[in-house]
């Protein structure tokens, strides 16, 4: 089994930027955890960050070829962006949505998600945990 | 660590209603689960179901006095209590809303919650497993 | 045939309280012509009142065990209750929404029904004969 | 006691337009009904159909002059008419609403009325039985 | 000068309609008095009045060949017609709206109008007052 | 018969600013005509202007003393006041509405006006002969 | 004359729960002060507080039996509750509406009241004086 | 193959109103190069006009009958006709809906239409081509 | 202990203006009796009228230099300023909002206040006994 | 004349993802056709798709130098992007937008588009053929 | 060249009150810069204060005999005053909007202005510096 | 002292598109005097601009290694970024916003941004000057 994890915009900065918010820990220990966990679970993780929208449809066209699901945390796109919907639509795989802040704790224009509607399920407010979570939850829906 | 996983209305037919919507395992076999996995987890798991938004919040202000924590399924007073909201504001201990189905690809006002600002987080859409998946955040929330 | 006749809040008060908005006849009288008309139509009656939401998701869970149907003036609950309009949903039994005053012509509030669009249909405006004309609709409607 | 049953825009292809929502007995058929119910009630029931809003308002301003009450089913005018609504209050004889189908669970401008706070009451969802329960209930007004 | 009132919907019940709104002056009579002060002022005044909003929109086309301005009261078409509006904007002569009731005391749907921007001007409240005015400052204005 | 021509603020400038809006007729000019009108038809005009919320509220209360009916163009108040709303409604004589430009060809918050509820009638769009037709509306209307 | 005073949902926690928002005096302390105020105004003071919404309809059901009046804090059902609206309308005494916190500093969804409109009066953002300044504006408006 | 086409309201003075935001090519041009084009790509064009929204109506009835699809400019009725919209889904064609001015470019009232969601296609914007571009999309539609 | 009763626009015709709303006691009398409460709760009153927004944002400017707290009735100003918002935020003692009537009962746009969040609490609907139970209030939180 | 063809995100997978909404011919093919039907009406056909938002502003931007108009289907940034939206705006040529699938018969965030209202026309619902009706309707304008 | 300087509501206490949003420079020290750096610019500067809406309107009237420009902090009548909107409009002279905080980081009702759309520019959240900015900004424009 | 500007997408056309909206200042001739001016103020200035909003993003990631502050014109992404928003939140230093146009007297869908809530301040309307006064603003700021 083989999962791709998608980080969107400003998530390289995890770990360094507003620590309170979005914790101390690394966008490195994160994926360094996720494959760890894969592992365990028997999945291969491979992840992938930009910040641009358009590599992030890209990277999910791609996924169509060879993943069997996504972990998706698409950042800020996450309430703007339709293009990013309409691809994670285009690929036949499960696509879970995460979060690491609790964004309906934030301000009004996170509290609707485009992407929602089309995954399997969502997770947030758990820090890194959100991540771990997801992958537990996205391998398990794979397994059936 | 002691654990209340708590169920809101309707909830007692899970398994038998809506299949399609919330699939045939039901209530009893998830409350099985849960506290077989919390003992795995080293917390022990209570849980309670009721139709009435009073005993709820009865409930929650009675888990101040023995719980950790709170895994709650609140069902369609999510999207309309105020008085529920106060009461998982008023205990003192950390909260984390699960819900089975995934209530972004449903009718617009399950897409309100007014618990969500004031839980850990939220997990919804993988059937009985946002409740393992709420337990297992839960319990990792709490040994911090 | 058996039917279900589910008075909810304030209902009790039929006949006494703001007879100039829901007329003078007490709810033992509407529930006795009720019980008639149901004999006359084939069908026995039996009806119910609370002011709690929760006993009213109860009795329509219990109705599933026994009824065939089910006429519902669910009051002020008409208006506010989605745990309510689940209780409808996950019974697998058709349902009538009825109302004694015609919900249209008073506050803004009272002209959105969270039980119509999963009802069979509706009918208010006809006093007591709201319900009369509601159960008369129903037991056709399961005769089919 | 006279009665008009009023039927407006597209109803006169009832039976042969989506029988799935409203169902496949025709306009002729539904008036045949009407008329002998209201035979049965001692009521002598005339039966008008048109297209036109503006020819929905004549019979509504003639009907002044002779009838003791009115069955409308206003169609797609229902959401749109504030000058079909005007005829109605300058009548001063009751109007009851009726739908063949249950317009809460269709689009959402089909969930506003223009006709329903200045009726009698309203019912729909029952196909052409909305029409006799209409006319049934009309009745039992006149008389009181 | 030459100039066209012309009446919308239900207006030909005034004087017998809701009296109270609309006032005890009949259709007749308000014609009569104003082809009386359209004589004074210069003007020979023509009357129309339909229930159809095509034929108000043939009417004010039909203008276009002979009349210097209009007076409209247009009815509920006012608040629902854009149809009417287009006709009124390919018209190439000043419009001037009317109405006898004052429409902002009213239902909220009454507050606005498709007609008013693109009219000269709007006169309301002043019963059958509310057209000699209109038709004054028409004339006025015709004559700059 | 007294009348109190009332102008709010920005209104000493007419015929100075704007004048494809206003016109080029000056404030002065206007109350000229007004007075000169007033005579012609048995009423002693008084006028007053201030660009003061709060000294056109004086205003009107000084006018219950004495005035028995009030033109009123109380320009960008109009949209923002209901103190001054509430003056009008505490002075227990017709206050007619005026406003030279067509408010509802202009900006979105020019649509809603405050006082026209509460006032006998509204005249816009006809510059200063707004005023005049206001005037004459209102000796009509105080005559009977 | 006797008081009914009732408490909603959470209030049994005040003094225990967010000191900062309630205070720190108990639901105990305050019962007491307003029985004794009570009595220095002549008045038999009774106290109920229930967490559920169907309790709190009951008591101002039977209230219609004996009570002069009502002092009512709803909490969390103030601002979702039409059934509880509806029980204040059908009970023919004066009710008045008091909320220890000032709900306008608030959530947006704590802004509106159903209970205001058909209250008497209200009082917020006093703590537990807003109880006794609530009862003895009860007491007044009783003795007229 | 057989094609109505049919125009809405003020369609009839299309070349000699506001000719610059609907050209001043007329309707009979139009008709003309469409009965031309039609005969070009094999289909037989038959047209129709009509400002009364309940005449285009009974012309979409009638086209049941014998036409293959419609071409379709409903004019102002776009924008608040329900019952037009209901004729639409009531014929078994398909529906083209097109409009010569680019409808999102005006005011906002016009950038709804009740008839886009059930209508194979819209095309606007391009003047009378607009409706050679619909009959071609249309024919090859037809033609599958 | 020095207190400042302030109130706005329209004020100064209580007693005189729409008893029904208002009451019939006029201003002169509920300032007697509001010096007289505050004499014998130790707390000297003064008490100023304004109809205009900027003297009443004055008033409040000086109050900062000698009073201890502020009973405020801004009347129309409630709902409609920022300034007078502004101002109360600015001086730094305890304002304390009352309304003679029951906003809330009233027309929408009294049902929001600039004012109530700022304020330590409000009152509304008992007519001059707002201001005595405003005044209560107000000293019984200065003296803490 | 020269014409570029501008695809955005996602236009890529045409032909291979959800084929009931998008048609089962590839961009490739709809690529092939536009050039033949350009060269048939003496346009050379230049064609580009890009994921990326910034890529699609940078061709507009590019095509300034050599186009004479575009062709445009923005894919789920038409919904979205005022960027895209001003390039359009910047560059000095016509464009055309259009749509494979009825967006108006999609979810409520597709019925409005940034791109209309700038646009030379829009066209939507019939699959490739939108592009080649595109092309013909942009080449007809040009050419004037 | 003369500038006038316009302080509205609330500014006369800038540097006592809330000095972490309105910064510890007093309004007289941020006249004295303004003047200073008026004549190192070639401007002589000219400054008023009022907390009365209907004297900043006379201000500005007032000015257009006298001033090139105006520098207006118009307080919180900028998010409530269509008359004094109408008094920028009125004067032909280019008005500057500035604000010392940055009014789009605080409340919701602080983000519209009614006088950025006929201000030359706007400047918001650099404290006193707002001041010199906009003075400067403004001998630029007027210079040209 | 290092300072950031930064444009945003379509900026690169300045002085060549909408010079009527943007001015005939090409971006070039703005960075060469922001330099200049940067100089004179102590601040060395570097300048960068992209379509992308990625690259935008990364940018403003960079500078946090480098920059003391940041002047920034998103363009048309002010108005949809939540994720340039973050990236702006995510650096710890100031950030100015700047526009050319005055973006309040244009389309209502720019009347928001995004980021004016977390940057220091805003700039706009001054054309080019917009830039250079929000380069003196924010070396001002910095400086303290």
């Amino acid at each position: 089994m083989k999962i791709l994890v998608l980080h969107g915009p400003n998530l390289n900065l995890t770990g360094t930027r507003e620590p309170d918010v979005y914790g101390s820990v690394t966008l490195d220990e994160i994926n360094t955890r996720l494959v760890k966990l894969g592992k365990e679970l028997g999945a291969e993780v491979t992840y992938r960050q930009s910040n641009q929208e358009g590599v992030l449809i890209d990277a999910l066209h791609d996924a169509r070829g060879w993943a069997d699901g996504v972990v998706l945390n698409a950042g800020g796109y996450t309430h703007t962006s339709v293009a990013l919907r309409d691809a994670v639509s285009a690929v036949a795989i499960p696509v879970v949505e995460v979060h690491m802040s609790n964004i309906y704790a934030r301000e009004t224009f996170r509290h609707h998600s485009y992407l929602s509607p089309i995954c399997v399920g969502s997770i947030c407010g758990f820090g890194w945990r959100s991540y771990t979570l997801g992958l537990e939850a996205l391998i398990d829906r794979i397994k059936g």
